[in-house]
C-alpha cells in the first residue's frame, strides 16, 4: 500500500514545507506553493483546502489509523487495546517518514497559531479513540482515561522520534513510554 | 482564606453569567456585565482584560495550586506526587463553587473558540505540572507522563463533578478517577 506516493499532495507538501524554510510560513503564499511543486494553484486545492492544511491534512487517516487499530485488536484488556492503537498509528512513521516530520514540526511548532492546531487535533484524536474503546466495551471511566493516555504516550513518542538520532522506530518510542507510563503510575 | 470573596470580581462574574444566559455570550457586552454588578467599566477592565477573561480567571490560580502541591508534597513516589497535585486542585473546587462551575462550563463548551481555549489551558497545566515533577527530582518521560496522566483525570473529574449530583466532592471524585486510570494501566 503506498502510503507516500509521490503525487501532486507529496510535490506540494515538500515543496511547502522547502518555501516555509527559505521565507517563513507567513509569507509563503498558496500560488509560490503550486508554482514551486510545477502544479496549477486549482491541483492546489483539490489536495488541500488551504496553506494550513498542507501541514496537517495526515490527521484524518491517523485517526483512521488509531480507531481501526482499537476496532481490530485482539485484545481483551483494555490496557492491551490501547497499546494495539498505538502499534496502528506507528505505521504511519515509517522510517522514510522522519525528516518530513521533523521540517513539519519545526514550522508547526513554531507558530503559536499552528501549534494550537495541533493540540486541537490530538483532542479529537483522544475522543476518538475512546469512542473506539466503547465501541470495543470498554465501560467509562476506563474509555476516556485510557485514551488520553493513550494520545499522551503518541504525542511524547513523536517528540522523541523526531529528535531521536539513536535509529528506535516510532513502535520502539511508543513501547517504551508505554511501559514507562505504566511503571509510573505503578509507583 | 477568602477564596471566593464577594468583591468586584465575584459580583462581575456573577452578573456576566447571568447575561451569559439571558441573552447569550456573543450578545453580552463588557458595558452591560459592568452595569449588572453596579461597577463602572473601570473597575470591569481592573478585574478583567476583556469579557473572555471573566471566564478564564479562574486559570492562574488552579495552575498555582497544581504547582504548589507538587513542590510541597510529602511524598517520595512520583504518582504519590501526582495524586497530591490532585488533592490541591480540589481545595479550589469547593462546593459552594459547583454552580458557578456548571454554568461557566455551560456556556465554554456551547462555543468552540471558548473550549479550544479551555484546551489550551490544560496543555499550560500539564507543562507546569510536568516542570514541578522535574524540580521534585522525578525524571523524562516520566515528568511528562504523569503530568499529563494528572491533567486527563483531573479533566475528567472536573466534568464529572459538574455533572454529579450524588453529593461526592471533587476530592473524591478526583481520587476514584485516578484509582481508575491505575488499574485500567495495570490490567
Amino acid at each position: 500500500m503506498a502510503r507516500w506516493e509521490p503525487g501532486s499532495s507529496q510535490r506540494l507538501q515538500q515543496a511547502a514545507l522547502d518555501l516555509f524554510d527559505e521565507q517563513g510560513y507567513e509569507r509563503t503564499t498558496v500560488a509560490e506553493i503550486a508554482a514551486r511543486a510545477g502544479v496549477t494553484e486549482r491541483t492546489f486545492f483539490r489536495c488541500f483546502s488551504d496553506k494550513r492544511e498542507v501541514l496537517f491534512a495526515g490527521s484524518e487517516r491517523l485517526l483512521e489509523e488509531f480507531t481501526l487499530a482499537v476496532a481490530n485488536s485482539v485484545a481483551t484488556a483494555p490496557a492491551e487495546m490501547a497499546a494495539d492503537a498505538l502499534s496502528g498509528s506507528s505505521e504511519f512513521f515509517g522510517e522514510e517518514r522522519r525528516p518530513w516530520a521533523r521540517r513539519r514540526a519545526a514550522v508547526v511548532f513554531g507558530h503559536p497559531a499552528l501549534a494550537e492546531r495541533e493540540q486541537l487535533k490530538m483532542g479529537a484524536l483522544a475522543t476518538a479513540v475512546a469512542a473506539a474503546l466503547r465501541e470495543r466495551g470498554v465501560g467509562e471511566p476506563a474509555a476516556t482515561l485510557l485514551a488520553h493516555s493513550t494520545i499522551t504516550v503518541f504525542r511524547v513518542a513523536f517528540e522523541t522520534w523526531i529528535a531521536d538520532d539513536t535509529g528506535r522506530t516510532m513502535t520502539q518510542i511508543q513501547q517504551e513510554l508505554f511501559a514507562a507510563l505504566r511503571l509510573s503510575l505503578a509507583g
